[in-house]
C-alpha cells in the first residue's frame, strides 16, 4: 500500500524549508525598505504553518518507503513548491494574475527560465530577489534528484550515466542520499559564490552579482534586467558567465573530481569530451558567420556572442546578449537544434542530455555493424563499459517519448492559433527547460501573450522535461498504481 | 570479395528492362504526333545499347552472391534508373538543366512527386506519360523491395512485418524473391487497371486516368495537370483517388489476402487498425475544423478536403486538392506531422511507416511497466507474437537516425538561406518521399527556385528515405567495406 503518511510528512518538512528561505527575501526587501517586505512574510508564515501542521501531525508515520513513494514526492515537491512559491509575487500584486504567478514560479523552480515579466526592473528587489532564488532552489533540487534519486529509481538510464557516485542500494532511498548531497550541495554552494564575486568584481551591483549567480549555477536564466545579460556590455562579466554556465551544464561529479585533482578523470569522461568539443565547434561556425554576416561586430564580438548564446542554450539556460532570431536563418536553424541537445546528467541542465544523444549515436553506428554482422553480439560502450540492451532500450524509449510529446504539444499550442514556429519553440524550450523559443516567444519577447490554458500547459511540459519525463509520466500509467 | 561482375550484369539487365518501358512513351508520343518522339527513342536505345553491353559481356559471371552485393544493388538500380530516365527529359530539351531534370527523375523513381515544373501542361504527353511511368516503376521496385528484398537483409525490422510473406532463405537472395513479386505485381497492375477504368469513367481522359492511376498506386503524385488535382472538381474523381492511395498506402499482402477472402487477417493486422483509424480520425478533425473555419465550404466538401489530403500526406502520395499552408494554423501543424508518420510496411508509402510507430509507442509504454518491475522479461507484442529486443532497438535506431538526417540537413538548407518552415518542409517531405513541404514549397509552389546544390541534396534525401534509411548509409560506414 502507498505510504501516503510519509509522502505527505516529507512535503511538510520541505514546505518548512521554503518557507525559510522566504524569510531571506523577506531580508532583502527589508533591506530596501521596500512595500514587498510583509507579503514574504505572509508567504513565508503560510509555508511553515502549512508545512508544520502535515509534519507534526504525521511524524509517526512508518519509514519503510519504496519506489512509488520516491516518484510520487519528487513530482509533487515541484509542484507544491511551485504552488506555494507564487504566494510573494501575487499576494503582493507584482504579478495579479494567478496564472501567471504560477508560470513564473514553476519556470523558477524548474529552471527554465520563461517569463511573463513586460518590465523585470519595475519589480522591487526583494520580489527580484526571490525570482532568483527560487531557481537556485531548483537547481539544488535537480542535483539531488538526479545524481541521487533517480537512479535509485532506474529512469532514463540514471544509474549508468552517474555510476561514478557511490550508489545507493535499490529500493531503499534513505541511506546514502544525505552523503552525496552534502557533498555537490558544498561545490554548488561554491560555485555560486566564486562566480558572484567575480561578477560583483566585474562591475555588477552585489544586488546583481549574487541573482545571477544564482540563476547561472541552477542554468535558470532569470535575470535582474529585462534586457537579460545584453544589459551587462562587460566582456569579462559575459565571459565569466560562460564559464560558469559551461561548470553548471557539467556533471557536478566531475567538478568533484577536478577540485580533488583528478583532472584525468574528467578528460577521459566520454560526455564531458562530446559536451566541450559540440560547444567549441558550433561557437566557432556561429562566431565565424556573425562576423562574417554581422557587419559593424569585431571578431572578439562576433565570437563572445555566438559563444554566449550557444552556450546558454545547450546549458538550457537562456540568458541572451543578442537576439538570435535576428541573425542569418541557419543560425537560428542551429540554435532551434541545440534546444534538444541539453546539458550533461549530473548537472543542472535541462533537455534530453548529452550523453542521451552519445549513446544514440553509438547505438545508431553499432546498429549497422549488426546489419554486416548479424550474429555477433556487439554492445555499445560507454567510458569503457558495456552498456546493457535495457539501458539502451530505456535511453531510446526517453528520446521517442521526448518526441512524440513535442509533436503532441505542438498541435495543442497551434490549437491556439499560435503558427508553426512559435508552436514549435514555445514547446521545446518548455520541456528542455531552456527559456526563450522561435517566433513570438523568442529572446526579445516574452510568454505574456499566451492564453491562460496555454500557460498551464506550457508548465506542465516544463515540470515533465524538468523531472526526466518518466517520473511524471509514469505516475498517469496504471501500472504505477496495480499493487 | 564483393562480387561486382554480378553487380553490373544486374544493373545492365535492369537498364535494358527501363529502355524497353521507354519505348512505351515513344508510343504515346507518336500517338500524339508530337515533337519528343525522337527523344524516347533514342534514349531508349542509350540504355538498351548500355544495358546489353553490360550484359552481355558479363554474362559469365559467378551466381554466388550476399548481403552486400544487395545493399549496393538495390541502391545503384535507383540512381543509375533516375540518371539514364532523365534522357527524354533533358535530350528533348523540356528540362534543359540537368540538374532539374536529375531531380525531377529521381523525385519519380523514388514515388516522391516534388516537381520542379512550373508548367506542367506545357509538357508533350509522351513526356507526361513518362514522367507517370517512372513513379509506377518506382512503386513496383519498392513493393519488391520491402517485401521481398529487404526482409531477406534484415533492415529495420522488415523481417518481422512482412514476415507473412513466405520468406526466402536468408543470405540467399534469389530463390523465391521471383514467386512473391510476381503475386504482388499482379495486384498492384490489377488495382492501377481498376482506378484507370473508374477515373476514365468519373470523366478524365484516359491518357490522364492512366497517368493518375499510375501516379496514385506509386503514391508517388505527379499530376499532369499544375492545379494537380484541384483541377478535377468532381467529387466521384477524387473520392476514387482518395480509395486507391488508402489502398496503395497498405500493406500489399494484406490486399492480397483480401481479394483471397480472408478479410479476418486484414482485420485483425495490428498495423491496418492503427493505419484506418488514424486516417479516419485526423480527417475528422481536419474536416470539422475546416466546416467551423473554411466559411464557404460545405459539409460534405469539408469532409472531402480533409479526407483528400490526409489521406494524400500519410501514404506519401503528395496530391493537392487545396493549399494546406491556407489553412488554420493548427491544420497546417497536424499535417506537417503526418508527413513523419508514412504509410504501412510493404505498401509504396515512404516515411518512418506506421509499423515502426506503433512498436515504437508499445516499446514506450511497456518501458513504464519495467520501470516499475525491472527484474521481469517483458516482451513487446505485434500481431500476438512476441517481438525480439534486437527488432525494438533496430526500430528505435531507424527513427533516430531518421530525426539526425532531418536536423543536420535543416542546416543544410538553412545555409542556402531558407527560413525554418522551408528547411523543415524541404527536408521532411524529401526523406518521406512525399512531395510537397511547407513554407516556399508548399503545395503552390515547387522546388525549381531551390539552388543546384540544394536539388542534389534533397535528391540524395529522397533516395536515401525511399530506401528506409540503412540501405543507403551502411554502404558508406566501414563495417560494410571489411571483409
Amino acid at each position: 500500500m502507498l505510504n501516503t503518511r510519509f509522502i505527505l510528512l516529507v512535503l511538510g518538512l520541505l514546505l518548512i524549508v521554503e518557507g525559510v528561505f522566504m524569510l531571506l527575501s523577506a531580508g532583502v526587501a527589508a533591506l530596501y525598505n521596500e512595500f514587498d517586505l510583509p507579503y514574504h512574510l505572509i508567504s513565508s508564515a503560510i509555508c511553515i504553518v502549512v508545512g508544520g501542521g502535515l509534519g507534526f501531525s504525521l511524524l509517526k508515520s512508518p519509514k519503510d518507503i519504496g519506489k512509488r513513494e520516491g516518484y510520487l514526492i519528487v513530482t509533487l515537491v515541484w509542484l507544491v513548491f511551485s504552488l506555494f512559491g507564487l504566494l510573494p509575487f501575487w499576494l503582493s500584486g507584482a504579478i495579479p494574475s494567478f496564472t501567471d504567478a504560477f508560470f513564473e514560479t514553476i519556470s523558477g523552480f524548474t529552471t527554465t527560465g520563461s517569463s511573463i515579466l513586460n518590465d523585470i526592473e519595475a519589480l522591487p528587489h526583494g520580489l527580484l530577489f526571490w525570482r532568483s532564488l527560487i531557481q537556485w532552489l531548483g537547481g539544488m533540487g535537480i542535483i539531488v534528484l538526479s545524481l541521487a534519486i533517480l537512479p535509485v529509481l532506474g529512469v532514463g538510464g540514471m544509474q549508468m550515466f552517474v555510476a561514478e557516485v557511490p550508489g545507493p542500494v535499490p529500493d531503499k532511498l534513505h541511506p546514502r542520499i544525505k552523503e552525496t548531497a552534502k557533498r555537490l550541495y558544498g561545490i554548488y554552494v561554491l560555485f555560486t559564490f566564486v562566480e558572484a564575486v567575480l561578477l560583483y568584481f566585474g562591475g555588477m551591483t552585489p544586488f546583481d552579482a549574487i541573482c545571477h549567480s544564482f540563476t547561472t549555477m541552477a542554468t535558470g536564466g532569470y535575470s535582474t534586467k529585462q534586457a537579460s545579460i545584453a544589459y551587462f556590455a562587460s566582456p569579462f562579466i559575459q565571459y565569466v558567465m560562460i564559464f560558469f554556465m559551461f561548470l553548471a551544464g557539467a556533471n557536478f561529479t566531475l567538478s568533484f573530481a577536478a577540485l580533488k585533482g583528478r583532472f584525468s578523470k574528467v578528460i577521459k569522461d566520454e560526455e564531458f569530451q562530446s559536451y566541450f568539443w559540440l560547444v567549441i565547434i558550433v561557437s566557432l561556425v556561429v562566431g565565424g558567420v556573425l562576423y562574417y554576416t554581422g557587419g559593424s561586430l569585431g571578431l572578439e564580438q562576433s565570437w563572445r556572442d555566438g559563444l554566449f548564446q550557444v552556450v546558454s542554450i545547450i546549458t538550457t539556460t537562456g540568458y541572451a546578449t543578442a537576439d538570435y532570431l535576428l541573425w542569418a536563418p541557419f543560425l537560428g536553424v542551429i540554435i532551434f537544434l541545440l534546444m534538444f541537445f541539453g546539458g550533461s546528467a549530473g548537472s543542472t541542465g535541462g533537455g534530453i542530455k548529452i550523453v542521451r544523444i552519445v549513446l544514440l549515436m553509438k547505438n545508431s553506428y553499432y546498429e549497422l555493424k549488426r546489419l554486416v554482422h548479424p550474429n555477433a553480439v556487439i554492445p555499445v560502450r560507454y567510458n569503457t563499459r558495456a552498456v546493457s540492451q535495457g539501458i539502451i532500450t530505456n535511453v531510446l524509449a526517453f528520446i521517442v517519448i521526448y518526441m512524440m510529446i513535442v509533436g503532441i504539444s505542438m498541435i495543442i499550442m497551434s490549437i491556439m492559433g499560435f503558427d508553426l514556429d512559435t508552436a514549435l519553440g514555445a514547446v521545446a524550450t518548455s520541456i528542455g527547460n531552456i527559456g526563450p523559443g522561435l517566433g513570438d516567444v523568442g529572446p526579445a519577447s516574452n510568454f505574456y501573450q499566451i492564453p491562460n490554458f496555454g500557460k498551464w500547459f506550457l508548465s506542465i511540459l516544463m515540470l515533465i522535461g524538468r523531472l526526466e519525463i518518466f517520473t511524471v509520466i509514469l505516475i498517469f500509467s496504471p501500472y504505477f498504481w496495480k499493487e
